[in-house]
């Protein structure tokens, strides 16, 4: 079983404490390889009590863990940490890559061109449009539009972009693949009385995926398909747009961790050849360096990490 | 302590059954006036063991219920009911109005004018524009606009409308009354990146109810109001549109009842001079007549009603 790839994130932040944290309470999820700012990222390593060998002598010994440090081979660690860490899962020598927090505005200053990891994530495994996924409160949630502003999500939602989106959901190897797909509008549009996209733009992706093999539902209202989800009669909601799928699943997370706790839940980038999870949280600035930090994200990453099998190409 | 004014609703439904199981479950919240069909509802009152008095005998011992039939006044009962309920409760004659669920589209035929109860109950009660409001999964919404397609949401979301919704909102008797508003954006529009519309429409509002003594915080991303709210430090969440909060809030409500048991989250209606609960779900005409309908959304209504003080006066 190859090792996990750990990317720390932003050295400035929790990122190298959490990874060193989160892999203390994952030894078997292991072995890992962390790539960044070996100077960050060794002395949380000590703090955790890792043994840190050298990545040639990485083995499936719980808890062995392994530092490379890219250097600043032109580009900021972090950065060359993610094109060596992708590199690795790409060549078979990694299992999957879990990454820390960035911090977006620092990373531009940079001269990191992309919003986030998973813009730069695609580039480098030469996909077009990767698709953001989210595991958090027991459900999971793709995004077929994310970043947008309301105003623009029915401009961006095209039949194209839901079947490319239901698609790459489908490609996630799960003993079940069933998907309820959400209309844009409220109640999925009410049989047309509140809005004709439902039927005209989401209903067809659907047809198409359904002759693909795919069992997806819908259009469905969020509120269907979140019930839906929540019970486990499906194992993804496809949402039209940002906040119709991640207010109810953080909702979902923070209703299910004790006050304080950070957000556990996980993003997963989907459509790329390799398995990608990050934490779902930032760098928290704030209460960096000072051992503090809750690794409760970078746990779930892990373990989610391990437990996925390599995606297989969309049908 | 008046009456609760119960409507089961349309009589073909599952209405006048779980009106009778939901009083029965909760004899101290009563005395009870019952306003609808007879017809309907007396079989299930004696089949729940329900003790049914005349409306003069009506007192405040556990479990007393009276029955006013509104007879054929010219209008389907289910309106007379609904009639007969906001006038007790302007008089002062009843505590508070708790309703069953109408079929809209039935009620149409028989040519009820009203898309639902709240614009109805509105026109009762001389009150423009109610606001729609839920409880459920421990959470409390409002919402600034309803049953608008996604399309014309901004259009209709005016900063007038935003404060409007949160000054009904602060007109609800509660210990505490602090209220997280929502902006129509992803990340209440990332300082701009992602929309305007938070800064430029909502934001205003925000500042206008603080100067009007509100506890109101915002604009804010939906995932962070739904975190105030789960971890109480919010007593209201104010969204900018439908799936915005009710996504959020019926994937609480639904986690947190066993599978199959019936939506129990309560439609509350603010802005009105008078105190309205009801079921947030519908007629489950395959259902109806069986008596296995579940109790549990009209329970919460009554309970949520009787616990309810009646509202003071927008400031």
């Amino acid at each position: 079983m190859g090792p996990l790839v750990v990317t720390p994130g932003d050295r400035a932040g929790i990122g190298p404490e959490v990874a060193a944290a989160g892999i203390a309470l994952e030894p078997e999820a292991g072995p890992y390889v962390v790539v960044g700012s070996a100077d960050a990222f060794l002395p949380w390593a000590a703090r955790s009590g890792l043994q840190v060998v050298s990545v040639e002598s990485v083995t499936a010994v719980p808890g062995c863990v392994a530092v490379f440090d890219p250097g600043d081979g032109g580009e900021p660690v972090e950065i060359g940490a993610l094109r060596h860490g992708v590199t690795a899962c790409l060549r078979g020598q990694a299992h999957a890559l879990v990454t820390g927090p960035l911090h977006k505005a620092r990373m531009a200053r940079r001269g990191f061109p992309h919003p986030g990891h998973t813009e730069f994530l695609g580039e480098l495994c030469g996909v077009e449009a990767p698709v953001m996924a989210f595991v958090g409160g027991q459900v999971r949630v793709a995004l077929v539009t994310v970043h947008v502003p309301l105003r623009r999500v029915l401009e961006v939602l095209t039949t194209e972009r839901v079947l490319h989106t239901i698609r790459a959901v489908a490609a996630v190897p799960l003993a079940t693949s069933r998907l309820a797909v959400c209309g844009p509008n409220p109640h999925a549009g009410d049989e047309g009385l509140l809005g004709d996209e439902d039927q005209r733009v989401v209903a067809p992706a659907v047809l198409a995926a359904r002759a693909l093999g795919i069992d997806a539902r819908g259009p469905m209202s969020a509120e269907a398909a979140f019930r839906a989800a929540v019970r486990g009669e499906v194992d993804w909601v496809v949402a039209a747009y940002h906040d119709q799928g991640l207010a109810p699943l953080k909702a979902l997370e923070w209703a299910s961790v004790e006050p304080g706790a950070a957000n556990r839940s996980v993003n997963w980038t989907l459509g790329l050849p390799i398995t990608r999870m990050g934490v779902d949280h930032g760098t928290a600035d704030d209460i960096a360096g000072k051992g503090i930090a809750d690794a409760g994200g970078m746990r779930a990453a892990i373990r989610l990490a391990r437990s996925t099998r390599p995606p297989v190409s969309p049908g």
